[in-house]
């Protein structure tokens, strides 16, 4: 493999990893919506925050370390705060109603 | 810039950035060591702990990116639970007596 490839190829597989990981929270994300008129449980909350917290730091590095840019991770990041923030909507009608 | 060269940059820098977010964490550690005899605020151990998570998912990832070997990341992360290990002693013993 020649060096600008490997360097093409370090670079999408950042992107590629992260968007795997932010996959695993969307699904966290999806599951809890699905139970939301069965049960909740408490922790799932808690899980999710951890979750995105260490997803934050991890597309953090990846900006920093030139790997994706700054555009890019915000726009990952954005997209799966965007589907917490319907998630944690639907909790709170819940508990409401 | 060549296309060798930018991969050995990508690559150095991870290093780079990895070593002072552990430096970061090192130094939080030696402010708390440093203070033992004196105060100790209890929130202290549960940002050490979000931030040694936070700092062992970008390592993980920096080597699922291809960034940095396992086995470096490995040493980063043991030198870290060296020091934490050493500080939770210190603060055991500091409870008992």
């Amino acid at each position: 493999m020649s060096a600008p490839e490997m360097t093409d190829l370090l670079q999408e597989r950042a992107l590629r990893l992260l968007q795997e990981d932010a996959g695993k929270i969307e699904k966290l994300i999806e599951v809890q919506m699905e139970n939301l008129t069965t049960r909740q449980c408490p922790l799932y909350e808690e899980v999710l925050d951890t979750q995105m917290y260490g997803f934050s730091r991890e597309v953090d590095f990846a900006v920093r370390a030139g790997l994706i840019a700054e555009l890019a991770g915000k726009d990952i990041i954005s997209r799966l705060e965007r589907n917490l923030a319907v998630l944690y909507e639907a909790l709170d009608r819940k508990a409401q109603g």
